[in-house]
């Protein structure tokens, strides 16, 4: 998607650097910072601190984590180190293991010495794949909200998104956004109620996407998506997931699950854009996804721009030591879901509609 | 309530300096400032921009306002002036109405001249009131916690509350965190989960109050909730009400109703704390109920205290000049309200159950 105009990707391999760089997204929508990941150590820190987030981009970039170890050290012994450094980032969304996995799969057979090169051409490989699915989430979507915006005969369509699940959670075009990219590019009407996403404001970076692509967008309080909905103001919802189970079980940033309810009593369409590689097909039953616990310092702490000093600063919301639980996901139930949008088409979200979307995904990946 | 170990008030008429001088919430919990309120422009403002808010405390300040005006003019036309601005200062609060009328009621058959004293010494009683009315709400209310404290046998009881409808949003005691109070005061063993309460952060007020008095709490984001109650950990929600319909919709601060919803969808009672003075005889369905749209600024913009300036700082959040929507309050429809816990003792959120309350309220107040 454009920055400034120009077309940009969230993680590429810089050959004037000879390195992997990033779009710091803790800086955002603030600054517009490039950073270099140098050693393992670098990729682990981007994800952990969330340079970079998004169950597919935290995918690719652990991928390409792996790789830059392997080209240090590419024994059996180190790449069993790397494989676990990487997955203990982010425990919750899946991807991270599925990146991992295809990198480890695609060197199995390669003779050492030459591993670490393999790898990092294979991640190249996966951050086009990336883009390709995202490119099919949203053709996929798009005709799905063109649809709805029929039966809006021609009024503007109001969607409503939580979290970021744009460009800047994938490589490029992004899962929830990208069938509102293609829609909007084939000239439906559209504007998107963007929730700001306690605690970690990723609504910025939604919006900050959408001012780029020059798409219709409301910022609003998580609290407000209730009376919205209510007011017959939200004609869809769209998010992400960062791991769905096989009987469709969505876990989602938190605060997704109270708008689906919401969304639920008002008969508002509740829509999940992801990629298959993000469903967990170990798993059922939403309960058993492990949901990460962040610090409460996201809650008490925040960061923005101090015009007074004209720079980003720190500043402290609540009181100082204070008590918090800052878990990071929740879990949105498939019968809440009202379609499951993905690479391969639209699923309903259960655990036969499933079946057919493992049957596509084994066969696409034999 | 104790501040720093000693009592206080939210508001309170001070013989040395002749003013009204409140507790400025808007430096809440970084600073513990009175404020002086000497002319009607001073408490219209302080109305305004929230340094009282909490609709009982809303009404006290209104009505002291003024009494403070009238002690300048207590001409007819002075007093309809006055009754029109201080209205003007929130549309959603039924208190700021019920209190001026309180006043005018009390004055109507005073002479020019002495009105504005009179008006004065009223609204003391007023204040008293207030605080007499929160007491009972605190007995009932515990009387209630003592219960579902009982089904849980001995293990601490779980409560969940929205914004701050603690004793800073009165003038003493508070509604949802009345029965806390005085249940924590008769040893029952409870835990309070703090909403952050976006975009004002009021729950950082509450989580101030419960400190002060030492109280057990965690403050969550607002997202947060709805897996709380999946996780099964919490035993109760517990709120204010700026409005109440004949019918029992509550009107309160904008996200009340997702967390009434996930309650609902996992049979956790939702219990509203209010005066009756906060019911609204004349309407019945809550979606006829105004709601207060503030400035946008309240998401792009916070306050919050620099370490490294030793001072309160406004950082920018969002994306400058973005699109923004700030509805103030939302409405939850009485099926989704347990019990409404008043000065008079529980009742349905149904039209008969007020039925009940309407006629005692009248008794009482003739």
């Amino acid at each position: 998607m454009d920055v400034f105009g120009k077309p940009h990707r969230t993680i590429y391999y810089a050959e004037a650097s000879a390195c992997v760089e990033i779009i710091d997204q803790t800086k955002l929508p603030h600054q517009f910072d490039i950073v270099r990941l140098k050693t393992v150590a670098d990729f682990c820190a981007a994800i952990k601190h969330m340079q970079v987030r998004g169950a597919p981009l935290v995918g690719i970039t652990a991928a390409y984590g792996m790789a830059v170890g392997l080209m240090v050290d590419d024994s059996p012994e180190s790449e069993q180190h790397l494989y676990q450094v990487l997955m203990e980032t982010r425990p919750t969304a899946v991807n991270l293991r599925w990146a991992l996995d295809r990198v480890r799969d695609h060197i199995s057979n390669i003779k050492p010495g030459d591993r670490g090169q393999k790898a990092l051409a294979f991640c190249h490989q996966l951050a086009d794949e990336d883009v390709a699915v995202c490119k099919s989430i949203a053709s996929n979507g798009a005709a799905l909200l063109g649809q709805l915006s029929q039966n809006k005969k021609g009024e503007v369509l109001n969607i409503l998104t939580h979290c970021n699940a744009g460009w800047l959670a994938t490589v490029d075009w992004g899962t929830a956004l990208a069938p509102i990219y293609k829609a909007h590019s084939e000239g439906i009407a559209l504007h998107v109620w963007v929730d700001e996403t306690r605690p970690r404001n990723q609504g910025s970076l939604t919006v900050w996407e959408l001012s780029q692509q020059g798409i219709d967008h409301t910022l609003i309080a998580d609290n407000a998506g209730g009376l919205l909905m209510q007011q017959g103001r939200v004609d869809c919802c769209l998010v992400g997931s960062d791991r769905t189970t096989a009987a469709g079980d969505v876990c989602n940033k938190v605060g997704t699950y109270l708008k689906a309810l919401a969304a639920k009593q008002h008969n508002v369409p509740f829509y999940v854009a992801l990629p298959g590689s993000t469903v967990d097909w170990t798993l059922v039953n939403g309960q058993d996804i492990p949901i990460e616990e962040r610090s409460g310092d996201e809650l008490l702490y925040i960061e923005g721009w101090s015009e007074s000093h004209g720079c980003l600063e720190t500043v402290r919301l609540g009181v100082e030591g204070g008590a918090t639980h800052n878990p990071a996901f929740d879990i949105t139930p498939g019968e809440l879901v009202t379609g499951l949008i993905t690479e391969h088409g639209i699923y309903k979200a259960n655990k036969s509609s499933l079946e057919e979307l493992k049957a596509i995904t084994n066969q696409s990946s034999e």
